[in-house]
C-alpha cells in the first residue's frame, strides 16, 4: 500500500500497523492504508499537479484525459531591447496556456553565458520569472564533454528542467566524426542521463521527412529510435506542410517501438520571405500546392499571412481529429499574432486563464511550495522574485521562519526584464516634457488611472511602479482613484475589499473550482508630510478597523501593526482545503520595498531630465519629502472606509480650526 | 536597536543595515530598526502574550495595566475519583480565567510520583489538559539536593514552569538544622536557580503576622527579604483575618526593600470545624470580631457561608482598593461555591470568558505555537493532547511537517483525566440496564440530544463520546440532529455553518476583538452499513459541495477528499493579523481518531454489561458492524445541505425502487 503521489513515494509508516485489515481496493473506495501526500501539514498551499509535475507526467495527465495542449518555440533576441520585448510577450504568450515553451540555441551567440540576450538567460527568464515550463535547447556538435556538463549544471542551477537534446549544425565543411566526442544527438542525450541520471526531462527532434544529411528515412527513424532508447522522453518534430506525412511519420515511428509522445511542429506561413529562408534552412520543399496559392499573392504581406493561418488551422484540425497527436509545437519566429489566431481558431487558447493564484507563480522547483506573498510587489512581481532568488527554501510554502527575510540588492532596475518597455522619449512624452510643480506630477498619476490624454496629446500608459495599464480590479476603483490622486494622493498599488466572490470570478478570482475568495481593502500610495500629519490624527478614528505603515526614504516609520505581525489581505476558502492566504501586508518587507519604491522615483523618473533642471528638482522634492503610505480596512464584510480616511484628512486640512492651530504654534 | 518582545530578544540583522537613518522614538512612532517578533512568519497563530509570557511577566503586565486578578490554591486528592472530580473542578474553575493556579505538596502522599493523585500528577494535568498556568508546590525539609533536583527535572519535563518553594513542617520533634542540607526555603530557592538558572518562576511564603516558628516579626520579614534576594519573584502569603494585617506586612516589606508582587492569601470562611482545624494547623489567632459572629451560628452551615463570602468581599475590597493589591490569592480547600462567589461579587470572575481559540488550548509550553487540531477530539480534547504528547514539535504552530502524525497508543481510557465522570450505576441509568435492540441504542442518543427523560426515569447526560452536556453551538442543530438519531444516525460531533459571524459572538466567536469567525457545517456519526450504502449513492448527487470521510472499525476506508488533504473547518480573520484556522478535517488523523471512536463502544458501553448478555451484543453488535461517517458542507454561505443529504439516503431507503433493486441482487 504504498502509494506514489505526484513522483514521490510516500509511506505512513505508522498508519501501516494500524489500518491494514481491510485490503479492499473495489473502485470508489481507498483502501485506509493509503498515506496522504502532505497530511499532516496544515495551511499549505494546494499543490496543483501542474505546478508541481516534472513536464512528461503533465503530458502524461493530458494524454489520459483528452485535453490537447501546444507549445511554442523562441529564438533568443539579438538585442537588449529585443530582450525586453520577448519577455513581455512571454507573458503576453504565457496567458494562453502553453503547457511548454522551449528557447533554441545559437552556437556562434554565446548561448550558454549571462548575456541578457543568451539562450541560457532567456530560458531561465521564461522559467523563473514569467512561470512558463521551459525547455532549453543543447547542441553537442563541435563541444567538449566539459563545456556540455558545465552548461547543464548551470540550467540546473537557474530552475531549467528540460532540454531538447541536439546535434547542431557542424562549423564548416570540413567537420568529421570525433571519437569519444559528441557527434550525434544520441551521444548528448546519453550524457545528460549519465551525468544528470533522471534529473532533466529530454526532448528530441524528429523529421517527418527525415533528416536532410541521413542515408535514408528508414536509417533517420532508427537514429530516432536510438535516442529515444538513450532516454529522450518526447518527440518534437521539424515542420512539414502536409498533414498525412506527420501521421505517416508517426506510424512508422509507432511501428518500429517508439511508443513516447511525439509532437508535430507547426510552422503558420507569415510571409513569402521567411518562408523562402525557412525552407532554405530546412532543406524543405515546399508543397506545389502552396507555392500554387502563394507565389500569386507573394507581395501581399497581409494575404499571406491569413492564407498561412488558415493553412495551419485546416492541418492542426486534421492532426487533432487523428487521435495521434496530444499537442501541437508551434514555430512561433518569435511573433504573436499568428500562432495566436490559429490557437484561437482551434480553441486552444485559453481566453479566461484561471488563475491558481492571485499572483503569477513561478515555475522554478524551488519555488514550487511558495504560496504567500507581501502585496507590495503585486505590479512588480520579476522584482519580488529576483530579490528573493537566493532564498533555500520556502518553508511551509512560505518565508524564512525565525529568521528575518533576506532580500536582495536593490539593483533590479539594471537587469533587463524589469527595464520599461518604453523608450526615453516615450517616457517623457507621458510623464511630463516639463515639470511645473508637484501638481504636474499629480496630473500624471490621475492620467494614468483615467487614461486620459495629457495637454501634450499623450495617454499614461505606465508609471515608474506600474509599467502596465490597470489590472482589472483596479479599474473597480477608478473614480475614486482619481478624485484622491487629483488632490496629491499618488496611489501606486490598490485592491478592493472581497466578501467571499466565487472562485470563478472573472475579475477576482483565483484558486480551485468551487471555492470563494475574500479580500481586505487596500490602499498604497505617496503623499506629502503635510498630509500624513493631518492623516495620523484622522486615523485615531479608525483604530483598529485601519491598520496603516508609514514611511519616509528615510525609513522614518510609523505603524500600529500589531507586534509588526503580517495582515493577511487575500485569501481563499476551497471545498476540501485548508485555508490559502497568498497576500499579506507584511511589515518587514515593506521596509525592503519602500527602498525598491523611492528609487524608481529617482531610477526611473529623475534620470529623465537634465541635472539641476526645475522638473528633476521637483520629483527629488518628492523623493526626499513624501511619505510612503499602506493602508488597510480590516473589516472586509463592509464598504471600505479608506476612502473615508482620505476624505477625512482632506476635511480635517480644509477646516479652519486646523489652520488656527497650524497658526498658533508658528 | 534592539527590541525586546515577549521576553526574547530578536534583532533583525539585515534590517539594521538598511534602515537606521531615522532614529527618533517619539511617542506613536516605532522607529524602523524595531525588528518584527516573527515577521517572516506567516499564517501563525495569533500568539497571544497570555500564551506565551512566563508568569512573572504576565503579573508585570496585569501590574501595568491596572487588571486585576486572582489565583487558586488546590490540594491533592486522596483517592482516583477524588481525582477525576478535581480535575473537572479545574475546567470549571479555569473558565472564571485565574491567573494561575497552585497544588500543594504533601511529602507524606508521595507527591512526585505518577500516581494519579501525587502533587505532581495533578499539577502536570492542570498544565497539560486543562491549559492553566500552574505553580507547584515543593518542600525542602528533610530532602536529598539529589531527590530535589529530580523533582525539578520532572516538572520541567512535565511542562511545569513555577514552584513554589517552601520550607515544609519538619517531620517529628527532633529536627535540627543540617549543614549543607535543606534547613529553610531560601536555601531551596538558592539550589533551584543555581541547578535551573532561569528556568522556574519561584514564588515564596509570605506571613503576615510572622512565621510561628519565627524569633520575631522583624526576624521573620529578615528570612523573606533573603528569599526574595536568593531569587524569587513573587509572595503569596498565609492567610490572614484582617486587610489591616496584610497592607501593614506590605509596608513593611516595602520598608525593607522588597519589591517584588505580594498577593493576599484569602480565605473565605466556609464553616465552623474547618475554620477550626486551619487556624490549629496554622497557628493563627481568629479576631475577636469574627468569633463573636461566628460562635453563635456555628451549627448553622449556611450562615456561615454566607458570612464567610461576606466577610471575604469586604476585606478583599479594602486591600484592593489600597492599591498595594495587584492579585488575589485563595485557599479553595478545594471548593468552588464559596469563592466563585467572592470573586463574583468582586466582579473578577470573568463570566463570559473570551476564547482564544475554539478549544481549550494547553499550557505547556511545548505546545504554545499549536493552532490547529483536528475536529475529532473537540469532545475529548485531554484525549488529543494525551496521544500527542510526544510530538517534539509543532512546525509554524502545526503539527509534525512531513513525516506522519505518530499518535500514542489507545490506551487512554485508563488515565484518569478521561474517566467518566460518572460511576457505572449512573451510566446503566441513562444507557440503559437492558437493551432491546439497536432501536434501545439509537434511544439513548435521542435522549442526550434532547435532554428528555428515559423510559426509567433518567436524563442522559453523557455518552461515551462526550462526557459533558451538548455544547451551546451544538444547541443551535438540536432539532435535526433529534430527527436524524432518531432514525439511527448516531451522531457524536458536529458544528453549524458559520459565514463571518463577529469574533465576539457568544456561542461561535472566539479570538481577538473586530474579528468574524467563519465555520463548514460537520456531522460525524455511526450508522449501520445499509444507511452507508444508500448515502454513497447520495453523495454523488453533493460532488464536491460535500467531502466524506467513511470507515469500519477494520478501517475499511471511503473518501472523495481531495489527495488526501485537511479540510479547513473553522476558521477567522481578525485585524491586522495572519488567517488562523484552528480546526480541521484531516484524513491521516481520522483513521486514529477511528480506533479512539470504535474503542469507546466497548471500553465504555460493553463492559457495562456481562459476557452474553444480549445488551452487550447489541452493542457489540453495533462496534463491529456500523460505520464512522464525517460530512463537511464546503458551501459555507449557504445553508448547510447535510441535513438534505441525510434526508435523500433515507428516501432512498425507502423508495420503492431501492427495495427492488436489491430483491433482484439477492
Amino acid at each position: 500500500n504504498h502509494v506514489s503521489t505526484m513522483g514521490r513515494n510516500m509511506v505512513n509508516q505508522r498508519a501501516d500497523v494500524g489500518w491494514q485489515s481491510s485490503k479492499s481496493d473495489s473502485s470508489g473506495v481507498s483502501n485506509s492504508g493509503e498515506s496522504s501526500k502532505e497530511s499532516s501539514r496544515c495551511s499549505t498551499p494546494v499543490l496543483d499537479a501542474d505546478r508541481t509535475d516534472r513536464l512528461r507526467d503533465k503530458m502524461k495527465r493530458r494524454i489520459e484525459s483528452g485535453d490537447h495542449w501546444f507549445s511554442l518555440e523562441f529564438f533568443p533576441p539579438r538585442t537588449a531591447s529585443g530582450a525586453v520585448n520577448l519577455i513581455s510577450r512571454f507573458d503576453r504568450m504565457g496567458s494562453g496556456g502553453p503547457l511548454f515553451i522551449d528557447v533554441t540555441w545559437h552556437p556562434s551567440g554565446d548561448p550558454g553565458s549571462d548575456k541578457e540576450t543568451s539562450s541560457m538567460m532567456i530560458a531561465s527568464t521564461a522559467v523563473n520569472y514569467c512561470g512558463l515550463e521551459s525547455v532549453l535547447h543543447l547542441t553537442c556538435c563541435n563541444q567538449t564533454k566539459e563545456k556540455i556538463t558545465a552548461h547543464l549544471n548551470k540550467a540546473k542551477r537557474l530552475g531549467l528542467k528540460n532540454i531538447m537534446a541536439l546535434r547542431g549544425d557542424p562549423i564548416g565543411e570540413d567537420w568529421v566524426e570525433e571519437d569519444g566526442g559528441f557527434n550525434y544527438a544520441t551521444d548528448l542525450v546519453k550524457h545528460i542521463r549519465c551525468e544528470f541520471d533522471d534529473y532533466f526531462d529530454i526532448c528530441v527532434a524528429g523529421y517527418p521527412t527525415g533528416h536532410p544529411e541521413a542515408e535514408s528515412y528508414d536509417n533517420d527513424l532508427r537514429h530516432l529510435k536510438e535516442k529515444v532508447d538513450a532516454g529522450a522522453h518526447f518527440i518534437v518534430t521539424q515542420l512539414f506542410f502536409r498533414a498525412e506525412t506527420f501521421l505517416r511519420f508517426v506510424k512508422d515511428c509507432r511501428a518500429i517501438g517508439i511508443t513516447c509522445p511525439i509532437l508535430p511542429g507547426i510552422f503558420p506561413i507569415q510571409g513569402y520571405h521567411s518562408l523562402r529562408q525557412l525552407v532554405k534552412l530546412s532543406k524543405l520543399e515546399v508543397p506545389e500546392e502552396i507555392m500554387q496559392v502563394i507565389e500569386p499573392i507573394k507581395d501581399n504581406d497581409a494575404a499571406i499571412r491569413s492564407y498561412g493561418i488558415q493553412q495551419a488551422v485546416e492541418m492542426c484540425k486534421v492532426l487533432l481529429a487523428s487521435g495521434e497527436v496530444p499537442g501541437l509545437h508551434f514555430y512561433t519566429l518569435n511573433r504573436e499574432v499568428a500562432t495566436i489566431e490559429v490557437l484561437r481558431q482551434l480553441g486552444l487558447w485559453a481566453e479566461d486563464p484561471r488563475r491558481p493564484l492571485p499572483w503569477a507563480v513561478s515555475a522554478h522547483p524551488k519555488r514550487k511550495v511558495e504560496d504567500v506573498r507581501p502585496i507590495f510587489w503585486a505590479s512588480r512581481p520579476k522584482s519580488y522574485i529576483y530579490r528573493t532568488q537566493d532564498w533555500d527554501d520556502f518553508p511551509n510554502g512560505r518565508w524564512g521562519n525565525s529568521s528575518s527575510p533576506a532580500f536582495g540588492e536593490l539593483t533590479d532596475y539594471y537587469l533587463f526584464y524589469l527595464k520599461s518597455k518604453s523608450p526615453k522619449e516615450a517616457l517623457l512624452q507621458m510623464w511630463g516634457e516639463e515639470l511645473m510643480n508637484e501638481g504636474s506630477v499629480y496630473e500624471v498619476f490621475t492620467n494614468y488611472i483615467t487614461g486620459q490624454t495629457n495637454p501634450s496629446g499623450h495617454k499614461v500608459m505606465c508609471l515608474p511602479w506600474n509599467d502596465d495599464a490597470l489590472a482589472p480590479e483596479t479599474n473597480l476603483l477608478k473614480d475614486e482613484l482619481e478624485k484622491v490622486n487629483r488632490r496629491g494622493i499618488l496611489t501606486i498599488n490598490s485592491q478592493p475589499n472581497i466578501n467571499g466572490k466565487p472562485s470563478s470570478d472573472p475579475i477576482v478570482g483565483w484558486g480551485p473550482a468551487g471555492g470563494y475568495v475574500f479580500q481586505k481593502a487596500y490602499l498604497e500610495f505617496f503623499t506629502s508630510s503635510e498630509n500624513v500629519t493631518a492623516l495620523l490624527q484622522v486615523l485615531k478614528k479608525y483604530e483598529p478597523r485601519v491598520n496603516y505603515h508609514i514611511v519616509n526614504v528615510q525609513g522614518k516609520n510609523i505603524t500600529n501593526a500589531h507586534e509588526m505581525q503580517p495582515n493577511a489581505v487575500t485569501w481563499g476558502i476551497f471545498p476540501g482545503r485548508e485555508i490559502i492566504q497568498p497576500t499579506v501586508v507584511d511589515p518587514v518587507s515593506f521596509m525592503y520595498w519602500k527602498d525598491e519604491a523611492f528609487a524608481l522615483w529617482i531610477e526611473q523618473w529623475v534620470k529623465l531630465y537634465e541635472d539641476e533642471s526645475p522638473s528633476r528638482m521637483i520629483i527629488q522634492y518628492i523623493h526626499d519629502n513624501y511619505f510612503l503610505v499602506n493602508l488597510v480596512d480590516n473589516d472586509f464584510p463592509l464598504d471600505s472606509c479608506l476612502w473615508q480616511v482620505i476624505e477625512d484628512m482632506f476635511a480635517l486640512l480644509d477646516s479652519p480650526r486646523a489652520t488656527q492651530e497650524e497658526g498658533s504654534q508658528s
